[in-house]
C-alpha cells in the first residue's frame, strides 16, 4: 500500500543536483529560524561562495524556495525570507510520551497502516529484542497524521507470540500500546536513544519531504515486566512538525550539581496520548 | 579561527551530486544498521530503481563507500556491507545531562573555541532569553571531540552582563555552566527540544562530515531563579559518534497508563559531566 504520490514544488531542480542540494539547506535553516522570518538572505554571491556552487545554481534554490512561499525575491535588492513560523503548527512532544495530549490542542491525528506482515528477525531487531535470529516476528509500518498532514513513520517488530493477540484490522484503528496491553501483556519499561537521519526514498514519500531532508530518529525496546522484549520501535519524524521537548531542573550542591528531567505530571483528560508513538 | 581542512575520502564524487546523495543515504543506512554488518547490498539495478538515478551514478556511490571502508566489492556477486558497527565508539549521553561520566568510559573529551565574541541579540534569540532585540550578548562557538574526533558544535548566546564573569581564555578551558556558576549565577531550570538538522557548510567542516549530513539538533534554554534567560545553546551532534538515550517505565492504571522517565542517579564518582554540555 502506497500513499498518494507526492507533489513536489521543486520539479523545476533536479532531485539530487547541487542546486537541490543548496533548496534542502536553506529550507531546513528557514524551518528552523536560523533564518528568520524578515531577514535579509545573503546575496547570490555570497552564498555562491558558501556553499561552494555557481550563481546560477544559487540562483535555481532561490527560485524553488520562492515557488515554496519560503522567500520573496525583490528586484535589485536580494530576498526577504518568509517563514511565516511563528503560525506553523509544531507537534512538542515530551520524550516520554511520544505523542502529546492534541485533542487538547483541537488537532486530530490518525495514522495509516502502511504495511502489515510476518518474517523472520533480522539480526539487529533479533538482538535488541533478545530473541534468536530469524525468529518470526510481526512488522508493521504506520505514517501517523496531524489534521491530515504526515508527521512521523513508524516501524514496529514485535515477537510472533506476542502479536497473535492482534489483527491488521486492529493495528489500523488502534495503537499498538493498547493492543497489546489488552492482549495481557505486562508492559514494564523501555531504553529509547534519539537520533538524525537522512530521508530515504520511500519514508521521504510516506512524509512528504524531498529524499535526503532531515529526520529527527528514534529507537526504542520496550520490555515486560520478566525482562522479556515485546516491541521494537524504530521511529522517523519530521522535524518542522515534530520536535521531543523537557524541561529540566538544576540540582544538587557543588560538584554534584546536575540537571535532572522533570517528569511530566499526567492531567487525566484525555488518554489519547497514552498509549500512542 | 577554523579547524584544519577535512580530508574528503569522497573527493572523487562532486558534492552536491546525484552520486554523492545516494553515497550520503547507503552511509547513513548503514551507521544506523538499516543495513547490517555482513548483509549483501542490494544490486546496483534495484539501487538505481530505489533512488532513480543512473546505475553509472550508483557504481560511482558504491566506489565511495568501497573507498571508506564501508562495503567490500565483490566481483559478480555484488557488495557486502563491512560496517564494523560493534566495534565503533558512540556516545550514549543521557537527555539531561547531555555529556555523560565519558571518564568512566576510558574516553578523554576536551572543547576548542572557535569563535568568542559581543553582538546584539537576534530577535530569534532575543524571544528566547526574554530580551529586547538588539541587546548585547556574549556569543561563543565551541567544538567538543571525544579522544580528538568532533562529535558536537554548540552554539551559545549567554546576555552581556552575565557573561561578564568569564573571558574568552576561561570559556576555552572550561564548561560553561560552571563558569556561570563561580561567577554567582543561581541556575535553576531549563527547557529543550530536539531535532535534527542538516549540516551546513560551516558545521559540516567543523565536525568533519560531508556538507548536507544528517546532524541531531538540541536547542536549550537556561533560566536562573527569578526566571530569567542566561543562556541559549544550539547544539549539533554527528549522530554516528552521539546519541541521546533514556530509560522509561510504564506507571499507571488502566486508561491513564503512560510512560515516565527514570531520572539518573547520580553515582558521584566524577564532575566532569555535570557541567558540560
Amino acid at each position: 500500500m502506497a500513499l498518494k504520490p507526492t507533489p513536489d514544488v521543486t520539479d523545476s531542480i533536479p532531485e539530487g543536483g547541487k542546486a537541490r542540494r543548496v533548496y534542502l539547506q536553506l529550507k531546513d535553516d528557514i524551518a528552523r529560524g536560523v533564518l528568520e522570518d524578515g531577514a535579509n538572505l545573503p546575496g547570490e554571491h555570497r552564498l555562491a561562495n558558501t556553499y561552494g556552487v555557481s550563481r546560477v545554481t544559487i540562483r535555481r534554490a532561490l527560485e524553488a524556495l520562492a515557488g515554496d512561499g519560503l522567500i520573496e525575491k525583490r528586484a535589485g535588492s536580494g530576498s526577504i525570507v518568509r517563514s511565516g513560523r511563528a503560525t506553523r503548527q509544531t507537534i512538542k512532544a515530551d520524550i516520554a510520551n511520544l505523542v502529546p495530549h492534541l485533542a487538547e490542542m483541537g488537532a486530530k491525528t490518525e495514522a495509516r497502516l502502511l504495511e502489515f506482515g510476518y518474517q523472520p528477525a533480522s539480526s539487529a531487531i533479533a538482538d535488541a529484542l533478545g530473541l534468536a535470529e530469524g525468529v518470526r516476528i510481526q512488522r508493521a509500518v504506520r505514517v501517523r497524521l496531524l489534521d491530515g498532514q504526515p508527521f512521523s513513520y513508524l516501524v514496529t517488530h514485535v515477537p510472533e507470540d506476542v502479536a497473535l493477540s492482534y489483527s491488521e484490522a486492529d493495528l489500523a484503528t488502534r495503537p499498538l500500546y493498547s493492543l497489546l496491553e489488552l492482549g495481557g501483556v505486562q508492559i514494564d519499561s523501555a531504553q529509547q536513544s534519539v537520533s538524525a537521519t537522512l530521508a530515504a526514498p520511500d519514508i521521504a514519500s510516506a512524509l512528504d519531504v524531498p529524499t535526503g531532508s532531515a529526520l529527527l530518529s528514534l529507537e526504542r525496546v520496550v520490555r515486560d515486566e520478566q525482562g522479556r522484549g515485546v516491541e521494537h520501535l524504530a521511529a522517523s519524524y519530521r522535524p518542522d512538525r515534530y520536535q521531543l521537548s523537557m524541561s529540566l531542573d538544576r540540582v544538587g550542591d557543588g560538584e554534584n550539581r546536575h540537571w535532572e528531567p522533570i517528569v511530566q505530571l499526567e492531567t487525566g483528560l484525555n488518554g489519547s496520548g497514552r498509549a500512542a508513538q
